[in-house]
């Protein structure tokens, strides 16, 4: 495949993501996806993504980087968001973070089929522990 | 730049590391290298290298997974070792544990000039508590 194309897929999924078009997740992901290992499913992986959103209503993926070489795609996403409550195991409770995730994506034809995510979350805790707490 | 020709010079430099051949690092590591937003510069990324291997003498580079798009390369890097004593502020204290890095470069020329890394701490602290303390 064309890595300009991969691209434009790539964009057309996080512009997905970003419009919680939920039920238009299928054109971008695979119905065997796996992430981080985990055997996932479309119906999984959209429940993961709902489960995200609740718990960050302001969730907006900005793409940072973007490195694409056919069948991979890699992108370094930005986050600028108040999680209501836990987030990653930390009590967030509402304060604003900044992070990043730098994730990789293995493409089967023009669907998302692997992904390998790492969020950062010592840069979570570097904030937080800065805010202070109560 | 060919990709090809990228992806050679990013093995070498794994190469450079796993052999901690620190003196060659020059010929990978732009003079002014910068890593998640910090301008450390050639001496400071190697002191930086070195502090890694004095903690966990047995760290050993294997590339996951690599996407390469001139400038750019993305690499999931894995990692199997046992750091002697605290690693990300975790007290590993010489268990073993599994986890990956996912990071991308920008070459400047042949050189990487600027870093951005995620390293799956959560992933560490999962291990460390299955594995139980003392």
């Amino acid at each position: 495949m064309d890595s300009g194309r991969l691209e434009r897929i790539y964009r057309d999924y996080i512009a997905c993501l970003n419009a919680r078009d939920w039920d238009a997740l299928g054109r971008f992901v695979d119905g065997a996806v796996e992430h981080n290992g985990m055997a996932l499913g479309l119906a999984g992986y959209r429940r993961m993504l709902e489960q995200d959103v609740a718990a960050i209503p302001d969730l907006h993926y900005v793409v940072g980087l973007l490195v694409v070489q056919p069948p991979h795609v890699a992108a370094r996403l930005l986050f600028d968001c108040t999680p209501e409550g836990r987030f990653l195991g930390l009590a967030v409770d509402g304060r604003r973070i900044r992070f990043s995730e730098n994730v990789f994506y293995g493409f089967a034809q023009d669907r998302i089929a692997r992904v390998w995510s790492v969020v950062d979350k010592a840069a979570i805790e570097a904030q937080l522990a800065a805010s202070g707490h109560g």
